[in-house]
């Protein structure tokens, strides 16, 4: 995860490892003109984009996990919103449109710096196709969700997060820009 | 916002700005190795740290907003949760411990490229004191709180936020590793 800077990036210079003044933590320090690079984590945002009662997976065509199955996801740029990645991400791997509801989870990936966030949604008109990261695009009934071939942990607890509270009495998705009523977040594996 | 990476951080040589194959945005590339320099939203992660009917606020020491009252809050870091960033945030800036119960809100920045998130906390024994980053630690009664005065925008709304939900009937903090009850968000400026 440790994304290695060995030059400055305002001036090209080598850089060291030490701890600012200030600081607590050992940073790249440029030895010629003293920036200092901070390496933070990226945000993962994704949907879990239903229709009717099927949910859209991507079978992977890139590393890392390809050939595996995933929810639609990648990270998240500057300039737009969590939601905003979660629908452009849904579009580049799946050219899926969806209509977003509340935040679904949130899960922490510390050991390789990454947070992962899946806003639940409905596939306009169930339409996808294969984007170009995806091998393969198909919309999984529950029963048919292929649990030993998902790509990553959080889909996996995503996915099993949403069909539980689906299965729960009377449960409506959240409407968009209300307050989540079902953000889950789980433990870390450390 | 934009970090402008002029010069390669593996190589040292000069970038370009340029679309790399497969993607679609500009993105700094070395003009020597090809390394692509990725620059992706921050998480900024603090607590709602309450003690009895108070909440815990900092008087900033440092800019932006240097004399006007915050959450502590801060960037989170590698190699920890966003729960853990926002605990040792208060740590760092308010000197206090806190337990944390749910997630309480969540606030797009996208014209800095940052993501804020608030966890719901109790402050151990009310203990808080001047950290660093701080001129000041307060605990305030909802009455008491500087509305005029606030650093951030996302530390209004969450504000505001908590005490509406405190105000209604029944009220309960969800358990920490619960699913999350309240999650906040709200549409950003633009």
């Amino acid at each position: 995860m440790n994304q290695i800077i060995r030059f400055c990036m305002s001036c090209g210079q080598p850089t060291q490892d030490r701890t600012p003044e200030g600081d607590n933590r050992s940073r790249a320090v440029c030895g010629q003109c003293g920036e200092i690079h901070y390496v933070n984590p990226k945000i993962v945002a994704g949907a879990v984009a239903v229709y009717e009662d099927r949910v859209l997976l991507c079978r992977r065509a890139i590393e890392p996990r390809k050939n595996y199955w995933t929810l639609p996801a990648g990270f998240m740029e500057n300039n737009e919103t969590v939601a905003e990645a979660a629908q452009r991400e849904t579009r580049e791997e799946a050219e899926g449109e969806v209509t977003l509801h509340g935040l679904l989870s949130i899960g922490d990936v510390p050991h390789i710096g990454q947070v992962h966030m899946y806003y639940l949604g409905d596939l306009i008109e169930g339409k996808h196709s294969v984007g170009v990261e995806s091998l393969e695009t198909r919309l999984f009934s529950e029963a048919d969700i292929p649990w030993d071939d998902l790509a990553f942990k959080t889909v996996t607890e995503t996915l099993r997060y949403y069909f539980s509270l689906r299965a729960r009495p009377g449960f409506v998705a959240s409407a968009p820009g209300e307050p989540y009523q079902f953000t889950a977040q789980w433990k870390p594996d450390r």
